[in-house]
């Protein structure tokens, strides 16, 4: 029996489910649990949601009128978490009650007692979409919602290289269940708080372009920092690499005093890994970081020394 | 007959073609020119493309290995080229000469023998992919980036609400032709110029937020564009409606001393094409755009005041 057919047959079999999601829940998160309990309800079963942070307001719509019923959750479900540990302040009533977990991260630790995990899908939204067509769901407007902000979150809408056909092909689906797609992208792509649209004002004016146009490093200080939520700063790093010309990005941001947080986007051929490995940290071939506890002058020099060191290769 | 297959029935018996494409070419300009181009090739025809401005750099990838040869044109098409004002300094020779033209845009003016519109479609690539499939040439990886390129670029990366369900089911397709989707969209939509960077920055850093945050009004002076190009300016103004909350983003632009050309940009309900009539401009429901010959004060009152009047509607 495949997995999926595993997974749907326990869906169908039980009832009183609580899904979970990780903590910093975002698009594919929310998405994601949302969806699989809109579709558990119209099978007729109790199903409740949960997650450790609260939910950012721009989500409202994928939620409304999913009332937590706190009915007695008999069995635990987790959407697009690869880990436990990133249940947050839940994993200690629910870590180790997990029967289904739904992912597509590749470095899912298998925990629960049944996984599918498929690494290809650009967002969980994708298999969440597998699951609900096999359980014979009819996906209504709400649902196509949830399931098109996922993937569109997860791919920078449509954009990033995990993107495939099928990828497209799901999202032709949900666009004719009669969502207003360009709505969604709007309010996940094209809103930005003034918070935000200022910080990236500042990261721009303290910018070095360095060694002919190959290399910017961005400074985020903890005073350009202050009255920001994580939101705010989310994917400031990406700035770093969007200029013509730089294969390496370096984004050095203030921890606390003479504590930095380095991370490292790079392009063809410059590995971030053997970047940030050096200096104690880790990550992928295009993105990577390290933690650098000095002085802002010698975090600077000691990032650059060892980018420099593997752009001379 | 249908007008795709009177398209097909005249490409397969006729030869010798020259397609144009409109002044300050985009990604669908050059992506339909050079997928038709490479598609009549492919069924052993003679088939060049122009345009009146050089094309962008960061084409060159659809254009490699299409050298022009000169020949003696005998056919003349148009694709994306709602009308032919828009052939700049082509027209005065190949204006009277247009047999075809495949365009998707609803205002075009129906100037070639032989006319194939498609205004449901979001770009002119989405109705080359179909002529192509129907002369039966086989879209090898050259046409189908060609064509994604168009799509994507005419969609902002499948995030405008012109993005159809037909749509996302064409970039499946070209990306089962084994194309690069993921750099091809770096290269379309995060790489930005320094120069562009910069403009932001400053453009962020004068932005006035009025009437508790509805209003953004962006300025971009003469000092501020001097050394910039047509790509550096492109779309700047869509920043003035990205705020969280704006619902009319105004930008004006400063085309020499007294004289401003006002961009007014607004969200559901607010009509900007009302807002610019008024002062003697038009446009569409959510972009218009009017002239206001008058120092920069006088300006900025003007189209405040008119869109005061209709946000108070």
């Amino acid at each position: 029996m495949t997995k999926i057919k595993q997974i749907c047959d326990y869906l169908n079999q039980n009832d009183n489910y609580l899904i979970l999601m990780h903590g910093s829940p975002d698009g594919d998160a929310v998405g994601s649990a949302y969806a699989l309990c809109r579709a558990l309800r119209a099978l007729g079963k109790k199903a409740d949601c949960a997650c450790c942070d609260p939910l950012p307001r721009r989500y409202s719509y994928m939620t409304d009128g999913v009332e937590n019923t706190n009915h007695n959750y008999e069995h635990i479900l987790t959407v697009d978490v690869a880990d436990p540990k990133l249940l947050g302040g839940l994993r200690k009533e629910y870590g180790d009650r997990i029967e289904v977990a739904i992912d597509h991260h590749a470095s899912n630790i298998e925990y629960a007692e049944l996984s599918l995990v498929r690494p290809e899908a650009a967002a969980a939204c994708e298999v969440i979409y597998d699951v609900i067509c096999d359980l014979g769901v009819a996906i209504d407007k709400k649902i196509a919602e949830c399931l098109f902000t996922g993937i569109a979150t997860d791919t920078g809408c449509f954009k990033f290289s995990n993107t495939t056909a099928a990828t497209h092909r799901i999202a032709a689906n949900l666009i004719e269940k009669g969502i207003d797609a360009g709505e969604i992208n709007r309010i996940m792509f094209d809103t930005k708080s003034f918070a935000r649209l200022d910080l990236e004002r500042r990261v721009i004016e303290k910018m070095e372009i360095l060694d002919e146009g190959k290399i910017a490093v961005l400074v985020l200080t903890a005073e350009m920092q202050e009255g920001l939520t994580p939101d705010d700063l989310e994917g400031i790093n990406a700035l770093s690499r969007q200029v013509e010309g730089v294969i390496v990005g370096i984004t050095l941001r203030e921890k606390e005093a003479n504590r930095f947080k380095a991370s490292v986007r790079t392009y063809d051929p410059v590995d971030a890994s053997m970047i940030c490995r050096k200096l104690g940290g880790g990550g992928h071939i295009r993105a990577a970081g390290c933690e650098l506890k000095m002085p802002f002058d010698e975090a600077r020099s000691t990032i650059l020394a060892a980018v420099r060191e593997e752009l001379s290769k």
